[in-house]
Parts: C-alpha cells; structure tokens; sequence
C-alpha cells in the first residue's frame, strides 16, 4: 500500500493554519470553528466520492463500501481542547482518511473488506465536561440523562448546542447503529506522555487504557484566627490534605506504570489571616491493573481517614468518575507491534494513561488497538504539544501498515496468528 | 468610680440592632451603615455637651477636658467586617465611653487630667483591605501614596469612599496633631482566641501585639497530564507547597506563643486531570519576640528551597507586609494586672496574635496598653463572635479601674510604682 505521509503532514497544516491561532488550536465541539474544521474535512472527503454522513450523537462517518460489509473502522477526532497543539486527535482522522483514500486509489473504490473512518464528536469534554461523548454514544455507555442538564460557563446547556449543530439529544442512543458490521478498531494518537521519548523511540503499541478512580476530598476543619489561635488548639483542613498530597504519590510508586496526582486544592476561606476551615481537593489515580487500582484507592482512603483523625478534621469522599481499565485487544496489539517492528525496527508496549475514544470502541466489544507515536517532552492539551515530522512519517507509515495488517487479519479464510505479550 | 456595665451591655445591644443583620455587623468604614453608627454615638455624645471632632483621618474624638491638658487616651472601633460579631472594636468604644460619662458625672465636667475618647476610622481594612488605617495616620506610620490607588471590589477608590465621608486623602498626615498632650492609651477588646477561656478566667493583661510576617511563596514545577505522566518524571508544584505546610507547624511549635499559618492555596491550572505546574501559598508566621520571629522566618525559607530543589521546582518569596513586635509599656501593663486583680481575683498576660490600634499608638510612643476579655470558642470575624455576659460586665468595671489607676499614674506628684514582671 503507497501511503504517502506528506499528505498527511500537509492536511494537518492546513486544518491547524484555519481554525488555530497565536494561542493554539480552538477546535472547541459544538462550536463554530469546530463547525468549520468538518467542513473543510467534509469537502476531502467529497473529492473522492466516499459516502459520509453524521451519526445520531454526531460522529462523523465517512465510508468506502468493499465487497463484504464487514468493516474495519479507524478514528480520530476533530475537536480539540482551548489553546490545543496540531496533533491531539486531528493526527488519527488524517491519518486514517491517508489510509482510506490509498486504498481507495489500490482497490479502484472496492476493497474486499468495508472501511470506515470516525471523526468522534466530542472527545475532550472541553466545553461541557463530558468528554468521549460521541463514542461512548456508539458504544450504548452514554447517559444522556445525566447530560442533558450540562451547561457551558455562558450557561448554554449541551442539549441547545447539540440542537443548533442539528442533534437531538433524545436520539443520541441511535449512534449504536453504527457498530453493525464493525470488525475491528485501529486509532493513531500521539502519546501525550514522556515515555518513548525517553527510551526514543518514535512508536509503541498501547495494551490498553488505564482505569481511572476521579474523586472529590474534602477535608473539614475550623476556621480560626491566624495571629490568635495557639498552634496546639487548631484544627487545621489543610493539614491533612498535605498529608494525604504526599502520601498518594508513595501509594503510586509501589506500582510500576500506576499514577495518582492531586491536582486541585482550594483553601476555605482561603484568606492569609485564617486557618483552613475547609480543604477541597481532587484525586485522579490509574493503571492497567483492576486489582492494583482497587488496593491503591483503598490506601488512599485508608491515609485520608488517619490523617483527618490525627489532625481533628473529618473526611468526605466523592466519586467523580471512574472507568474500569480497559485492554485492547491482544491479536490487535500483535499486529500493531509487528507494523511498528516493520517500519521503525523497533517497538515498545506502554498503557495509555489518557483515555481515547478507542477505550470506548473496546468497551462495546469490537476489537481495537491504539498506536502512539512519541510527543516532545510529553506536552499535552497545550500550544507546543509536538512531535517530529520524521516520527509522524513513520507513524502514518506504520499506521497503514497496521491497517494492512488487520484487513488481512480480517478477510475470510485468513489464518489467525499468534497473541502477543508484551 | 462607678461604673455601670449595664449602660455598656445595652449600647452594644442597641448598636447591634442598629446596624446588624441576620448575618452579623454590617458597619464597613466609608459605608453609609457606618455612618450610621457613627451618628448614632454622636448623638450620645452630645446628650453630654462633650467636645466632639474628627480629624484629618476621619477619627472620631470625644474630649472632656480636665484640669491639665495632658490626655488619658481611651479607643477603639464602630467599623466591623462583613457579618462581624457584636463586640469586636465597639465594646472598647462603648467601654471608653462609660468611663467617659462616669468621670464627667463625678468629677462635674472637670477631672485632674484631660479624658479623650478615639473611634478609630477603619480599623479592619475591610472594604480596601488596609487594616489600621486612623490609628497608623495618628501615629505618622501611613502612607497616603501606596493607599490612594486601593479600589474596593466595585472599582470605588479608595480616596474617593473618603471624600465621600468628607475626608481628603492629601491632608490624612494631619492627624498626628492629635497626638500633643496624649501621655497613655488604654484598649479594651475581646481575646478573639482561646488562651483565656482554656484558662477559665474572664480577663487578662496583653504584652503587646506580636511582630508579623506576611509573605506570598509561590511553587514552580511543570504542568503535565494526570494520566500520561510517569510519577517519577513529575516536577509537581504541590509536593513542596504540601511539605512546606507541614513544615511550618514544626517551626512555629518550637517556641511557646509563636503560631505559623499557610492560609491560602492555590494551584494552576487546578483541575483534577492536571498535574499542578503552579501552586501559590501565603504564609503568615506571628511572634513577640523579633529573634525568634527572624529565625522562623529564615527556617521557613530555607524549608521552602529545600523542598523546592528536591521535587524539581522552584520557589519565589514575596512579601506581602509586614510588622515588628510592639511591645505595651511596662508601668501600664502592672496596672492592668492590678485592675484585673482587683475585679476578678485572677489575671493572665499574654500577647496579642491579632493587631489592634494600639499597636500604632504605642508606636508613636504612648505608653499603652490593652485588656483583652474572654471568646467564647475563640471565634472572631464571625456572626458567632461571643462572650458572656458576666465575663463583659468584670470586664468594663476592670477597664474603668484600669483607666481610674492610671489617672492617679499620671498626676502630677504620683509616685512611680514597680513595673511588671510577667
């Protein structure tokens, strides 16, 4: 298959020069610009004459009918976080739309087996919260319920701005039509993280995304004087939520690959003049492994009520969010390493710590893989995420050599391989 | 000298209802309730045929002349926070006016020296957040520069609340005329801390108002995702912000009254995927002794680059504001344990974590001193401020002696008496 990764570069180029500016790229779901960028992509697609249309939930569907419906679907997302990089999802949908114009190119418009490419609505959550929500849409995970009542910070609800980029909210569920016919699930992403680089190497096969525990602690004090309270008396919030700041990070480090950060801690009444009555922090901890996650949030619980005792405070815990760890799929991962073996010689197997609208195709039961190519100094969901052309070269390579791959993998009669292990 | 504190209890009880809501005192300087209260005690005032003025800096003086121009100085404040309690400030200035009317009664309008009751302007800062303000006018301390350009949240300035009250800032230094012929001060407040209700005793002596560090310490790490970034890569802005929290109780607990407070935290970008990459604290440390107040000073900073350098950050210090130790005078503070003795059997000294005006008093050298009467739960700035009954009834009648001794210190021929070792 000839792909031709300076296409790919050049798309991505011109999508980031017209909806990005001085601070980023605004991509921002159910807005404008974000409008803007499907546009420009529909009117690629309408140049090949492949069929599109938009799901219930919004996702977009772009399809090149082969001779069996069974499909072979890649995805990526349009939308991007306030002041985002050029990479951050775009890189999955060019990418993919690289690997469905050759092969429309290779097979003169019908290949053996149906391949669809998705532009997720929605994966970052940006402006209402709820991130992954076209694809957890498809994959019947969605609430609308608990959505609908979403605002953004003009206090537009989700359900208008779904209206006024023509979805209805009360249909969302009808995007799960979409996985008739699905036979597997193939997404490029940049890794977002440090750790290729710091092996450097440009590409790794994901195993899968971590499970994530998102809970709100509030630890409750007194407020008291700062100048005429005596030390011995106080009963300070922050006390223990320093302690408990600390003691997450031992909690992680028992475990190779596992992560827990405290990211927010707001101080009531948060005056220099007062000893914190109330302490509000968040707790975001995640692996690969359901056990380890379930030990790890229960040491941290465990930490959060000594501490509150010790320090004369009490203790509130509340669940954001969680999601259990989801594996991808292990003939998926074989093949993807190999195409990565292929193209670069060499490969690395890591868990994705960010979740990915693939988790969410894995979740509805269709076999997926991710392939991650290496960021810069692991920067995400920031103006100077980037990576070097040269990986992105070898990763749309890779990527289509994944695809190749997998609809060997997929076409009748064909011999099933052997599982990998990382 | 007869003292009636049931004058007192039913002033304070008709000011509170004047000027109170459900949610406390309401009585901010350069507000309209304010000057209601104001109004309310000059009316007071006049029912006595008393001279009454403000100065330069909008304090209220009330002046029954005696004998001899040199001046018993007697003070405190009508201002309160937002949803303030019912004593803080005013039962010093209802207190003094007892004191006031007392001597006028027995003396016939003429007693031995000179009696001067001050209600100091904006003693809690609240609106423009420069605390002190009439009394550090009065002592020469202000600086009308730094103070004209303060706005309050509504973008008011500062100078023009004052014109507003009939106060020009350009003229506030004149209030240091009111200083000629004042030979003591004398302070009645609540403790607004626990030290004496843990003691049991309605009364005690004040040494003096500790120094006062105030300083902003804000943590530099590198903003990174919750999920992509291993642990043992992260440069996280809270690590050294948590273990300076913690450290801070250590240095203060060293020494017997000094107390350290990390009042406000703040982390950017605060979100619960995000490893913080900033984390802004305040740090207030109180003692009142100078060296030992340096030294935790200098740990607390040392403390803060140590952890700074060992989790991969960096650290800046900024000082917000500052004061040294004030110490009372020594004659005045015997006298005020022989007061309280006399009253209430028992008394206590201890010094003041919270400033007062007669800090700037005493330092524009007046001999000064304060009496402090029991909290209830040491809780201050707060509708819930309180203290009881009994314990303000002792305390007026020992303020009223207090200010009876020290007419006697201060007339001519009077001997001087042994000064006091706490």
């Amino acid at each position: 298959m000839l792909i031709r990764p300076e296409r790919v570069i050049a798309d991505l180029r011109e999508l980031h020069d017209l909806t990005g500016d001085a601070s980023g790229s605004q991509r921002l779901a159910w807005t404008p610009t974000w409008l803007k960028a499907r546009a420009w992509f529909q009117a690629k697609v309408e140049s090949l004459s492949l069929e599109h249309h938009l799901d219930a939930a919004g996702n977009s569907w772009t399809t090149l009918p082969g001779a069996s419906p069974r499909a072979l679907l890649l995805g990526g997302h349009l939308d991007s976080v306030p002041n985002g990089g050029w990479l951050d999802g775009f890189l999955g949908v060019l990418a993919g739309f690289e690997v469905l114009r050759t092969l429309a190119e290779e097979f003169d418009g019908r290949p053996p087996l149906t391949v669809r490419l998705v532009d997720w609505a929605d994966e970052e959550g940006a402006r209402f919260g709820r991130s992954l929500f076209g694809s957890s849409a498809f994959s019947g995970m969605h609430s609308i319920e608990a959505d609908r009542r979403r605002t953004d910070r003009d206090g537009i609800r989700l359900e208008q701005a779904l209206r006024d980029c023509g979805i209805d909210v009360e249909w969302i569920g009808d995007a799960t039509s979409e996985r008739a016919s699905a036979a597997a699930y193939l997404e490029l992403h940049i890794e977002q993280g440090p750790v290729l680089e710091a092996m450097q190497l440009p590409l790794g096969v994901v195993l899968g995304t971590k499970g994530v525990e998102r809970h709100a602690i509030t630890f409750h004090g007194q407020e008291a004087h700062s100048g005429s309270t005596p030390m011995e008396v106080r009963r300070d919030a922050l006390a223990p939520a320093s302690r408990l700041a600390l003691e997450i990070r031992l909690i992680a480090r028992k475990h190779p690959d596992a992560v827990a950060t405290m990211g927010s801690v707001k101080t009531f009444p948060g005056i220099v003049t007062a000893v914190v009555g109330c302490c509000e922090t968040t707790l975001d901890m995640r692996d690969l492994d359901p056990a380890t996650l379930a030990q790890m949030l229960q040491e941290a619980r465990e930490a959060s009520e000594r501490f509150a005792r010790e320090e004369g405070c009490t203790v509130e815990w509340s669940r954001i969010w969680s999601i259990e760890p989801i594996p991808f799929d292990p003939q998926l991962i074989h093949l993807c390493d190999q195409a990565i073996r292929d193209v670069a010689g060499e490969s690395h197997a890591l868990p994705s710590g960010p979740l990915h609208d693939a988790a969410e195709v894995a979740r509805a039961g269709i076999p997926t893989v991710m392939m991650f190519t290496q960021s810069l100094a692991g920067l995400s969901h920031n103006p100077a995420e980037d990576t070097r052309i040269e990986h992105l070269e070898l990763a749309v390579q890779a990527f289509g050599r994944l695809a190749e791959k997998t609809l060997e993998w997929l076409a009748p009669g064909s011999e099933p391989t052997r599982s990998f292990a990382p």
